[in-house]
Order: C-alpha cells, then structure tokens, then sequence
C-alpha cells in the first residue's frame, strides 16, 4: 500500500505555520524524533527531546520558535507544536472508512430507527425505540437498548453495551467493553436484605465525548448521569451514577468517581485516583495519580496524596511508625514544654 | 406513554405507613426532592436535606415520624423511608419483560438444557451441558460455558460470559461485561518460565446476588470461589481465585480481592480498596475507600488507611518527611533522654 | 464420566522425583491436602501447611526433600512440589479441545486467511487481512480487526476484541473480555478543546503471554506498545499506549501502568499497583500491591508505599497529624537547637 505524500508547503497552506528549509519536501507519515525516516515528520514539542532532534533522520519537523534554529533538516514553525502535530496526524491518518447499511447478521427492532447513512456491523442488535443517527457507525457485537438515542457521526468499537433508555451524542467514540447505562448501586437495607433500588436516571453522553475500552457509566438513580461536551476518559474508569462530569475534563485510566461526584469542567485526574461520592470539584483541578479525593475541593490547583514508595526495608520502618504519628505529635509538645521550663530555670 | 397512577391509600394497603394529608393524592413515579414534580413522591431518609422538602414541587412524600412534621404535602410516615422508597420504586418501575423463547441468531447445543420460560437473546451461545432455569433472562451476546448452571429468574444483561462449569443462582443479576469462571492467576516458576496452574475449581455465585458491569469473578485454582446469598458487588471489581464473599456484604466499585480471601457477612468495602490474599475479614466489617487491607481484621469494625489528600505542595512536604519518619521518631526519642538527663542536673 | 487414572510410578516416569511408598497408588485428580480423598494426590509446597499434610485424606502427596518424611502416605518426593503440582495437574486436566473449522454464524472476510486448523466459534467476525494461525482457537463473539495476526495455538475466550493492525503470538491466552490495540489516551489542547492524536503504533503481544479477563492493552501512539514473551497478566490491567513490559514479568489484578513506562524482565507487581508513566522498573523488581510507583527504579529489590491500615479512628488522629508532619520535621530541629543550648549552658 502506497501511502499519498504532501509538499511542506501544502501542509502550511492547509494549518498554517512556516516553512524553514525547503518547502518541496514530501511526507506520508508521522513519527516520533527518534524512530523517523524518509519521508516522514517528527515533532519536537518538548525542550528535552532537543537531542534527540540532532540525530533525527527525519524528513521534516515540527518545532516552536523556540527551537526555529535547533535543526537544520526542513521543518514547519509553529506556535503549539503538538496540536499542530495532532492535526497533521488526524490529517495523514483519517479514520477507516464504513459503508453505510446494515449487516444482515445484526437484530434490529422493526421499532428501532437508523439512519441509512449509517454502519451497522455483525450481530449487533439494537432494540425497539432506539436511533441511531448518520454516519454513525456501529461494529460488530455492539448492544443498544430500547429508546437509546445515538447521535451523528459517532463510533462504537466492537462489544460496545448501551442500556435502554440512554443518550450518546454527536462525535462521540465509545471503545470496546465500554458499558453505558448500567444500573448504579443503589442498594436499601431492610431486614437484613439489601434491597435493589430501581435506578431509572439516564446516562447522558455529550458531544466530542471519548470513552475508553472497558470504562463503565451507571445511569443515574433517579437523575441523570452526565458527562458533559468534550470530556475524554480513558479506559476502564468507573463513573458511579448521579455523577456530573464537567465539559473538557480528562480523566486517565483506572479512576473510580463514586456517586452523585461533581466533577467541574477542564480538570485533570490523574490515573487510578479515587474520588468518593456525594462531594465537588472546582473547574480546572488537577488530581495527581493515585490519590483519594475525600472532600470537595473548591479552588483550581493541583492536589494530591500518596504515599511515597520506597525501598521496602525503608517503607517498613516509616509505615510502622506513622502507626505512632499522633503519640510523636504528643511527645513533641511535652518535650517543647519542659525545655520552655529548662529554658527559664536558666535563663 | 401514560404511567399508571396509585393513590397514597392504594400504596399504604400495599407497603404499610402511615397516611398524614390527602390519602387520594395520585402518584406514578418517584423523583428526587429537588426534581419532583406533579404525580411525583419524593422522599426523605437524610434529615440534612429537609431544607429541600420546603420548596419541594412533589405531590408527596415518604418521611419518618421525626419529619412527619416537617412538610404540609400529603406524605406517608413510616420507619425507614430508604427502604420505603426502595419498595414503592421497584413496584413503580417494574423490570421490562421478555418473552420466553430462543432468539433464532442463538446458539445452543443440543445437550444444554434450558427452561422453556426462559428468554434467550440474539447471538447467545449455549454451550453442552448448561442449564437455565425459568424466568431467567439472557441477553444479546451471552456466552454460557459447558455444564455451567443459571438458576431461575436470574437476569444477564449483553455480553455477559460465564465459563464451564461454573454455578449462578436465582434472582441473579449480572450487569454487562461481566465475566465469571475466567481463570485465576496461578502460575508456578520453573527454569525461567511461568508455568499455567490449571484452574480447575469453580465459580459458584449465590442467590439474589448483583454484580456490575465489567466485574471479573475467577474460579478456583482447585477449590471453587464463592459469593454467599445477597451479596453486592458494584462495577469492575475483581475477585480471584478462592475468595470467599460471604452473605449480604456489599463491595463498592474498583476494589482488587486477592486469591483466597475470606471476607465475613455484613460487610461493606468501599470503592477501591484493596484486600490481599489468604487473610480473614470478620463479619460487619467496614473498609474505607482506598484502603489497602493487607492483615486478617478479626473484629466488626470500622477500618481505613489512604493517605489524606491536600494542596500539592503541602503535600510535597509531608511526603518527602514522611521519607524520614523512622529517622524522626529517633530524634524524639534522644531529644526525651537529653532532657530526661538536663532536667536532672537542674532539679 | 470417569476420569482416567495413573499409578505414581506412571507419573514419576514422566515427570520425574522418586517415590515413597506404595508406587501402584493410582490417582485420577488433584486436590488440596484439606480436600482431597481417594484417588487424588495432594502437594505440600510451604511449610506452614505441612499440619494439613497430617490429617489429609489424599491417596498421594507431592513433597520437598525436607518434607519427605512428614507423612507416610505414598509420596513423590521432588525438588519443587509447586511446579510439579503445576506439571501434573496440566497433564490430568487438559484443555478441552475445539474441532477445527468456522462455525457457520461467524463472518469472515474474504481476505482474511484462517488456517484450516483453526476453531472459529460463533458470532465472530474476523476482518480484511486478518491471519489466525493453526491450533488457533477464538470463541464465541471475538471481534479480530483488519490486518491482525493471530499466532499458532493461541486460545481467545469469548467477547475478545483485537483492534486492527495487532500482533498476537504464538501459545497465547486472552480471557474474556480482554480488549487489545485499543486507541492510547492521547490527546492535545487546542484553543480549549481537546484535539484526538491518531494512535497508529501496533499493540504486540508475545509468545507465551497469558492475559486476564477485562484486562485492556491499548495500541501504540507513533511505536508499538509491547509485552514480550513469557509475560502473566491478571484481570482488569490497563497497560497505556507504548508501554514495555519484559519478558516472564508477572503482574496481579487492577494494575495500571501508564504510558511509555517501560516495566523490566521477570518482575512481579502487586494488585492495584500504579506504574507512572515515561520512567524504568528494572529487571526483578518486586512492587507490592497497592504501591504508587512516581519514579524510575533501577535496582532489583522490593518496593513498597501504602499507608497502614489500621481501626478508623487511629487512623484519623494519625492522617491528622500527617497533615502537619513538616512543621513536626522543624519543631525537633528547634528542639535539637535548643537542647543543644541548654546541654552548654549545663556543661
């Protein structure tokens, strides 16, 4: 398969930038600074890989003003190197196509309505009530549920579960194992039973939303669960129900957000935090990796709490101490007191 | 779609309470305080959102006889408005029904046995020897294993895969992705390389147990891991090979459950925590979230161990001492001899 | 059905140790030494059980040297009971074996290439160029995406997901719900909008390597993510875009290891370990469960960092205290200053 090339200067024409070096020079592909050769473009958006630029075999690259003079090999200028990065790469990598139509393995309710313009793969089934919008496209294994609406130009990975009764917007990408609209855990206890309690709240997926393999969203108890426009996540992250997730935050994998958390807009989770239920966070906070989030958090910044690892030896000996912390803490204000005391008998 | 409506009278003959204000309210769905609107009861289980029982738009409410008081709207008093709330909601919002009957795109053999009241979805897969109990549904994309057994009136939702001869009981519910039987982790070293142990136990889930989207519950090594009755588990937890989960306890999302642990009855485990293998957890024992329980607990009780989460450079700080906690507590310990033997010569 | 049976002298002819005691024993199973009973041979492989060696109903026992007299029932004595368990148990429990050839529900593209040696199950769907090689076995409703390999003797369980363009190796087990060569969680800022970065490295599994149910590999960004030979993964394990893990590594359940980390030969991690992304873990590097790994390790040896457990309300004072354990670190100093003062002024 040959791939088509592009001139340097098509490629400014069509995302902007200058050229520096000669503008006749043709790329297919992207790759990074180390890994390059002919015919493709690597990217420097990151001062600390400047060395690796030196060796580069690359083609062309994509640089800051900043590092306008750090090669000499042809190369595009431009103010944010790695969005340009990801534009060029969109570019050079579009998305496979589907054909439009139904495969004829797939169950599809006679009550159901999809677009003809969109792809519906092997043995999906999509129940009664449901729609799903053009160009949308729907890979094999996939399971809708009744009355869920799937909006335009969206993509299910194969496997992909969506309950009844839920709502996935434009744009959206969903990868495989992903698991909207299952039932919260909501439990009463009477009589020594737990009680199920009936979760009738939606799922609600936002436009430009991506979702991660295997990453699971409740639907809400009584209310809905959101996740509002452009957020992305990761896989195999646990969104319990009544959750809110504000537009444009971007939570890394393994992240377990309990009930009715509400998440503001352009945070940032780190991987494998915990955040408890019932609790708020401000726009534009970052959660460091691995760190439990147990109150609400009410001003932008960057949070955290691990415990720093170790030699397992060193560890050990720490841990069992911090057992004691609150006796040190005690220990310390004696020892203050009595040298006060010493401290006047001789003075 | 017109909801059926009952009136408060209709609902005390069914589920007991008290009336207090117009017992022939009509109500036909349930709904948050906040959200509730005509033809709508709300409830009241936490007194510090009586606030919200003041401007509540509901035509009624479910309180206990502390807030019988509280509000003027027609409401029914009763001892545990949670579990009110959780009765009314189910009888409310019963469950959808599925005819019996084997969707033709499913694959049974001919040596499985299942109910004729059973519903069987498309692109199920049945494999020799399973059984399937009536009422028990069995959505799109299933995979039973060999001489696997699903009791009655037992629900799994698509893409649930239970391995051979594993064990499901009556009035299960097992969310998507779910996957039960897969093989725990036994691996033995040997010259080098990892040998398989086989996984020959097996997975055995008892009645009236749910279990959430994308949870993995591994057979045993040799003998079989075990979900006592009534037992809850929320979404992607895992639970290895030989645990033992006993009766009525409820597990929060993302938490690990190592091989061979034995967790009591009654117990709560909240989301994310951690439970290392071959240790006992007592009866009604609660784990807070993001704990790693890494000894038997021998008592009910409350039990916790994450690191308090704060502003990133507080944090720095505490954590890079925390690094030279040993060291500390030696210090104080000199500090208490030098003063011991200061406060000797000024005696 | 009845299980064949072997005389001990049958076993140790094929897989070596000597034998004590009456070589006709004939057994037909595994067991533990509490379980077992007529017909089945147990294995003592830790001392401390070696009580339970005692009371054991087993007709045979799999022993070390240093326990070859701790019991008098027939016995072969061998220098690792554990991989001997291991060796044996694969031999009385084989896997079940799968006829060759496509089920009829299966679509397959007509350029894909299926050898004929190969079991496909039902409602699978292998795309354009695909390659499943021979004593390949898929099950129920895998999805293998276009231009994928799938070694020789590889086993997938039902609902695997394989993206395109991936490579599976030889002898390599994928459990249910595994998904492979997803999309990396790359993503770039731009003008307050989260731009996709194509991910178009390849997701490579190796020879020999076991995967866990649920467990999601994802794709690389530019290179491939990579899990070299040998290499044991349990469930619910997120490995990101790029990452390395060596040769016979072993890593427990919930595991997330970030992008680009590069994970050394023959370690082992400990369940709900975080591995931070773009550092090293050298070879034999043990992290214990629960432990955030934030930097680079580049000493075999264990490592470890969570925060002990205890009863909540020590916990409380201790975390409390945590919270102030930098100004603790200042206060001995002063203290030290001033004792250091006072022991002049006493001289």
């Amino acid at each position: 398969m040959t791939r088509p090339d592009f001139r340097l200067a098509d490629i400014v024409e069509k995302f902007g930038g200058r050229i520096l070096g000669d503008a006749e020079t043709r790329i297919s592909q992207i790759a990074t600074l180390e890994k390059a050769t002919v015919g493709e473009i690597a990217f420097l958006a990151n001062a600390k890989y400047r060395k690796q630029l030196e060796g580069s075999q690359a083609s062309a690259a994509i640089v800051s003003e900043a590092d306008a003079e750090a090669t000499q090999i042809p190369r595009i200028v431009t103010a944010n190197p790695y969005s340009y990065f990801a534009k060029l790469s969109a570019f050079l990598n579009p998305l496979p196509e589907f054909a439009s139509g139904i495969h004829p393995s797939a169950v599809i309710s006679e009550n159901a309505v999809v677009s003809p313009d969109a792809h519906i793969g092997p043995h999906v089934t999509i129940a009664e009530g449901a729609r799903v919008g053009a160009g949308t496209v729907i890979m094999a294994g996939c399971s809708i549920g009744a009355d869920t609406v799937i909006g335009e130009n969206t993509r299910l990975y194969p496997r992909v579960v969506v309950y009844q009764n839920c709502v996935v917007g434009d744009h959206v990408i969903l990868h495989s194992g992903v698991v909207i609209g299952g039932d919260g855990f909501g439990i009463a206890m009477d009589a020594g039973r737990w009680l199920k309690i009936p979760q009738i709240g939606r799922a609600v997926i936002g436009n430009h939303v991506e979702i991660g393999a295997n990453t699971t969203v409740d639907r809400g108890a009584l209310d809905d669960t959101v996740i509002e426009e452009g957020a992305k996540l990761d896989n195999q992250i646990q969104v319990a129900h009544n959750v809110r997730i504000g537009a444009h935050t971007a939570i890394a994998g393994c992240v377990g957000i309990a009930g009715s958390a509400n998440i503001g807009r352009y945070c940032r989770i780190g991987g494998g935090a915990i955040i408890l239920g019932h609790l708020q966070v401000a726009d534009q906070v970052e959660v460091s990796a691995g760190t439990v989030v147990t109150k609400t958090i009410r001003e932008a910044g960057t949070y955290s709490g691990t415990f720093p690892f170790g030699e397992n030896q060193k560890w050990r000996k720490n841990a069992a101490q911090l057992r004691h912390l609150d006796e040190m803490a005690d220990r310390i204000k004696k020892l203050e007191q009595q040298i006060e005391i010493l401290k006047e008998k001789n003075a």
